[in-house]
């Protein structure tokens, strides 16, 4: 990891240190994907079943899984693992239940009654990838809030085979159907529905740049399918001061780094002295890793910045706006408040990326990318829309109709005007 | 407007009379539309400048407005519209006063903190159509949420000459920076900034095809900015039982239909008695009207469906999505909670669109084009968004970290276990 002393940086150097790769889309992937999105429109579950075996290499005869293949696979998961996974779902259950609101309900004046009310998504998607690992936990984020929100049909899909923990998640939560489909067909089958796979209304999910772009495809089309987010590589920054432990903050750059040769890492610390001191954490901890290659790759186009003191620190996380934000310093939750954009903040030395990827209770999927200035961490309100409602007495109506009718008039809408003095003259002859 | 009795039509042709006509986007216009974008990221003021007078035909030196420029357009503002205009503000700020969050704060297990906070979005643009009608109302709707979510840079764009009472809310609701500059160009501006003007981070605001062309281009682009959602044509459907007022429904159905020739409208009610009623005022109402012509091209589209029952008619408002529903039965509430997707929901006699247009203190963007079934109406928290927070004791992190180790592992992310490991033997030595 390379390191940069951010006080010597000029403004322009400050920016272009902490710029993101540029992500490279090769230009063919639209075309090929608007042809299998074509096709799975065109004949449904045979083009799913064709891209199966050209892409996953699995001969697969049904698309939707079985009652009787999902309880087979959850009888081959270690029991300790359920027990585990449990725990989490106990969690973020507990967690995304507390986001339930309340109606809102304001007399904005006398007579006039405001109300905000939520309502589910009707049928959403969720997509699991397979890759290099998979992925249960994610089943888990999207699955929850989905059950809580009350979304009337909740399906899953996910390369053939189906890891059966994936399968143990999605029965867990209640899904009420499994589609063993991946890639740019099985978003082009969630989004316009197939012989046996039903359309939803909305689509959640990580995947690879295919999924991406068919994701960003089908959500343009009006008769497509809603979109969570556009996801990018994952990103960490760690903010440390000289009381935090080198090989803590060290492994935590790992477990992002571990993600894919692409993930981005920083570090924010004070002295070169530390900085050192988790460079040669990093060597240690990275002999052990199994996917050390990748890590090692991600390591190398990750920087360490010398901060004067926590507030540049800051200046320097608001800047760069990451995904996850772990502060481990004396006091982490004075800095708090002066955090702009993080898709989700670690406080303290106990409290580890690992815990909210799995099980803490929050949500792991985040924007990245820079997204965090505007876009919200995935909630519960993402399976779910706000509509507002007005109801009027005819009290509460007259005493704002002169109003309503000046206001009509100067954007000359006299029809708009019209509705109202209809009601005014009538309320005026009673 | 088209009778059909919703009962006799086939399962098709239900869903054939619902379906909103396509919305055709001329091929160039991507085109055109990146051509002026790209000229206002390379010449900037200069290429804005340029565009004011080939497009709006206005010749303009400054693209920013001069607080002596707004002073003297407030001046020239009549005092009973000003009276007007503050009492929407009121009732606006109170309602979306209302939607602040407190921050969410659960202990989901012993010693486990999560935590939801929220953050304003930094910079936002809110831009303002010029066209037929000066639409002053939704800088209110737009720059009042804003300023309550704290956003810290407020700016507004519309095309000149911007109209006086646009300046007057931009005013009153304490907009740090207006713009006078429109269509594709304003919104290029906005996304990337030029020497006049401030780069946002998302920008809102309804506009023609130009402008929402530009909206999804550099929405699209990472180095643009986002934005609040893609706007269609405008929309209503009341729903009416032999209690309502035949004048009522049909000055609501105008006030609809006088937005453009493209305007959705469609009555439900119970008989062809009642729709006959409601056609007859319509063609009495119509004669009085300015807009006549764009309400009749509007009118000729939409169509009055018969229902069986009430639960009918929420049938077909479910099925359509109406960005507004206006019901006008004996008692309407009584049908809210079978409404699943809305836009806006009007209750009662006395609550016309008109009044949630201006002034009720509810928001008047709302998605349209069915994308009510997974969008919200425009609400405080399009101005900010959401991070979660997790902190961990010693204790609640040694409970969970057995579990979080095993889903680590079973996820092939040792680097994950790894950082929990080390944390956790050093807890077992302490």
């Amino acid at each position: 990891m390379q390191i940069l002393n951010y006080e010597n940086l000029s403004q322009i150097q400050k920016v272009e240190a902490l710029k993101r790769p540029v992500m490279s889309v090769k230009e063919e992937l639209g075309g090929v994907v608007e042809k299998i999105i074509d096709d799975v429109k065109k004949r449904g579950d045979e083009a799913l079943i064709e891209q199966s075996l050209k892409f996953d290499k699995v001969e697969i005869s049904n698309i939707k899984i079985s009652q009787k293949e999902l309880n087979e696979a959850c009888e081959r998961i270690d029991e300790n693992l359920k027990r585990a996974i449990q725990k989490a779902y106990e969690n973020i259950t507990k967690f995304h239940q507390a986001q339930l609101k309340e109606v809102l309900k304001v007399e904005t004046s006398k007579g006039i009654c405001c109300e905000l009310l939520t309502r589910p998504i009707e049928r959403v998607g969720l997509y699991i990838p397979a890759g290099s690992a998979p992925l249960f936990s994610t089943a888990l984020m999207l699955a929850i809030p989905a059950k809580i929100a009350k979304c009337e049909k909740i399906v899953l899909a996910s390369p053939a085979k189906i890891n059966d923990v994936v399968l143990f998640c999605a029965k867990l939560c209640k899904v009420d159907e499994i589609y063993q489909m991946g890639g740019a067909g099985a978003i082009a089958a969630l989004a316009y529905g197939t012989q046996s796979v039903l359309k939803v209304d909305k689509i959640f999910g990580p995947g690879n740049a295919f999924v991406t772009e068919a994701k960003r495809q089908v959500s343009s089309d009006i008769m497509g399918a809603s979109i969570d987010m556009q996801a990018g590589p994952s990103e960490v920054l760690v903010i440390a001061d000289e009381n935090a432990r080198a090989d803590f903050v060290a492994s935590d750059l790992l477990s992002q780094a571990e993600h894919g040769a692409d993930s981005q890492v920083i570090l924010v610390c004070l002295s070169e002295d530390f900085a050192k001191k988790v460079q040669k954490e990093l060597e240690i901890q990275l002999k052990s890793l199994p996917r050390k290659e990748i890590a090692s790759k991600s390591l190398n186009n990750s920087k360490i910045f010398i901060a004067k003191d926590l507030n540049d620190a800051l200046e320097i996380s608001n800047t760069y706006a990451p995904e996850h934000l772990i502060i481990q310093t004396q006091n982490p939750r004075e800095l708090l408040s002066g955090v702009k954009h993080a898709g989700s903040v670690f406080l303290g030395a106990y409290s580890p990326e690992s815990m909210g990827d799995y099980a803490s209770g929050t949500n792991h999927v985040l924007p990245t990318y820079g997204l965090t200035k505007t876009h919200s961490s995935l909630s519960l309100m993402d399976f779910m829309k706000t509509m507002s409602v007005q109801e009027l007495s005819p009290q509460g109506f007259k005493n704002l109709a002169k109003s309503v009718e000046l206001m009509a008039e100067a954007e000359c809408l006299h029809a708009h005007k019209n509705a109202v003095s209809l009601r005014l003259r009538t309320l005026e002859n009673e």
